[in-house]
């Protein structure tokens, strides 16, 4: 008998009709012999209706309060589909975090999951009863509740998968896997059938949207199966586990990109490391994460300080910009919205040092100026104009020979 | 230093702007020293949108998933209201009911509030923080989340207010009080200033909507003082409490009509004592409540039996019916839906044999035929065609001296 983790997204239980697809795959897997805990996210569109709600009353402030009002969403499905189960004959029955519970810490909206006991659900493998538990949502020790950030949910599914040694965690969107570039993009694209954890990482950081990029690193750190497929059409999906079958060829897995981007330049600030120090701690208490970062120095001990941030995170960072600033007393703070993020992402890269050159010469040839750079073992980002977007990413997919690639 | 409970309804925290007005209500009462909890319902129309999932998942079945679905509303609005008055600058927190806890019994979407506990709640007041309490829900001693029915929030407010000797229990609402009539219905409808405990629990079992009747038999049986005002204009609203002023000639307080009716007749049911108590405890598991009974034996041994239920328990009451039908083999279930009870209502009315005269001759003079006639120590009903309800009532108005009434 295998155990699984099942985790539903948000497009797969946006309505009655879906929520009895997903039951009907639940009841197979279940018929097939195996023990099964669910795991849902918020019906689509539901989440950012509630955070409109809260960002209205309170905009400038992230208490719990805001987490209550999220996490209403996955009450709302773990119910559903635990009735649309029951429907089905089947014995189910919703958990909600705290009744578990899913131990957080207790930061607002971005809490990290702490430890979660077994003895519940393991109860309930044991009278039959499948679990369907509500993602994306904690407690903390205080029994106050937390929500994981969003694309948490596939972090409650990993975290449980890991709990109950479950033998794989099966990812339900709606997308039948990871493909080697967004496929509205990239005509060529084709599905990969397997890809390792650091790639998936990385691909999910820098911007594929199939799964949180959070819940790649549990699921290597705990070595979990995991494999992403559709809850619309019948597809093997895409497996990630620690190790690919690296054909010399395909150096590179794929290319992602991310336009939820904004590039910040902070001009003639004093130069100094206290100052830097204290630019990125201030954004850190704030939340806010900062990704690729330049510094230019300028002879008069003035520097210019570039870096880049999540466009959705803009509206709560100029404020604390604007407030250093004054502290700092710095010229000018410059926003540019227009940018993307381009990632080739490939553990083959590790030996091969023509990617970037590769990556380099094919942007030139189109005339594409690359604004800001950033490299690690398995991937070399780039921030290029945003309208550029469908060019560099179609043009990379076939200079990195992925056009051909077999899936 | 008063202690109130504010309890705000669907209407008056359906949006964004509409719970920042609340906050403003909630700011002034504590500026004004006193200590303040909040109960609030779920915004109007999201409890009947969850609703209707739940039913098209899950039609013929009642259980504890039901319930977990519908709370979600409540977290929601708690949540929101916490927030908008921390957006005030002041201290608040949300409850949910397993935060308290609110126990209950595990009857699906019709729980019993069992206990409350009031430390969380006292640790507020000491703190000064605004505690918001969701409504509507409580929690089993398994720790499963469970509904009080319909209008549930109201029992939630006047059950904090009892077990926290609260000053007084405020249900804003979108009406600035109890009138003698609907005011849609009868123009010369008036406000009441006070009314007891008794006509109010009538009032609204009898159709007013203004609030729950079980949350008035609670506050009758714990003294809990009681106010209904509107959080839309500024008003003192309408006081219920144990005694009211009357004046001789207030005989009768008010007018009640309730069109959730519908009357069902059982022809030729075997005459048997048996077959009555077997009909009506099947009714009675499936959570459906009969009102007016009417029994009519015929020379051969087999009766007739007619009715009243609520007309939205329909589609669950039909199919328990005809099982039964099966059962004790009568001819036909008859189903009328247009009809509607017009209640006339009054402490008074216990000294005053006169009333139910006045009412048989007003309904006679406009040819409207009376179907059934339920009374009791303070309120008598009949059931009489729908199409009449305006007619009716404000022919009773009028009859009963209310259309002069002093406010």
């Amino acid at each position: 008998m295998a155990r699984y983790v099942l985790k539903f997204g948000g497009t797969s239980v946006a309505n009655t009709t879906r929520l009895e697809h997903v039951a009907e795959i639940v009841k197979q897997e279940t018929e097939a012999g195996n023990q099964i805990a669910v795991v849902v996210s918020a019906m689509a569109g539901s989440t950012n209706e509630l955070v409109g709600y809260t960002h209205s009353l309170c905009p400038h402030q992230t208490t719990l309060e805001h987490d209550v009002v999220l996490a209403a969403g996955e009450q709302i499905t773990s119910g559903l589909l635990a009735l649309a189960l029951q429907g089905l004959g089947l014995k189910a029955r919703s958990f909600l975090s705290w009744q578990i519970p899913i131990r957080t810490d207790d930061s607002p909206s971005h809490a990290r999951i702490l430890d979660i006991p077994t003895t519940e659900l393991e109860k309930c493998f044991k009278n039959n009863i499948i679990p369907v538990v509500a993602g994306f949502q904690g407690v903390t020790k205080d029994d106050r509740v937390t929500t994981l950030g969003r694309g948490g949910s596939d972090t409650t599914a990993v975290a449980l998968a890991a709990v109950l040694s479950a033998d794989r965690c099966d990812i339900y969107t709606d997308v039948d896997g990871v493909y080697t570039a967004d496929p509205r993009l990239v005509s060529k694209a084709s599905k990969l059938t397997s890809i390792t954890y650091e790639e998936m990482f990385e691909m999910a950081a820098q911007g594929a949207k199939v799964l949180q990029a959070r819940s790649v690193e549990l699921a290597m750190k705990h070595k979990v199966n995991l494999r992403v497929l559709s809850s619309f059409i019948k597809s093997k999906g895409t497996y990630i586990t620690s190790e690919r079958n690296l054909v010399e060829s395909t150096v590179i897995s794929g290319i992602a990109h991310n336009q939820n981007q904004a590039k910040i330049s902070l001009l003639n600030v004093p130069s100094n490391a206290k100052n830097i120090a204290l630019i990125f701690r201030k954004l850190a208490e704030n939340l806010i994460d900062v990704d690729m970062i330049v510094q230019s120095s300028s002879p008069d001990k003035k520097m210019d300080l570039t870096f880049t941030l999540l466009r959705s995170d803009l509206d709560r960072a100029l404020p604390v910009l604007e407030e250093i600033k004054k502290t700092l007393n710095f010229s000018e703070i410059i926003v540019d919205n227009e940018i993307v993020k381009i990632s080739v992402i490939g553990i083959g890269m590790k030996s091969n040092m023509e990617v970037a050159s590769t990556l380099f010469k094919t942007l030139a040839e189109h005339n594409i100026h690359i604004q800001l750079i950033s490299t690690s073992e398995i991937k070399i980002s780039v921030i290029i104009e945003q309208h550029y977007t469908p060019l560099a990413v179609t043009a990379l997919h076939t200079a990195f020979n992925l056009d051909e690639k077999k899936i």
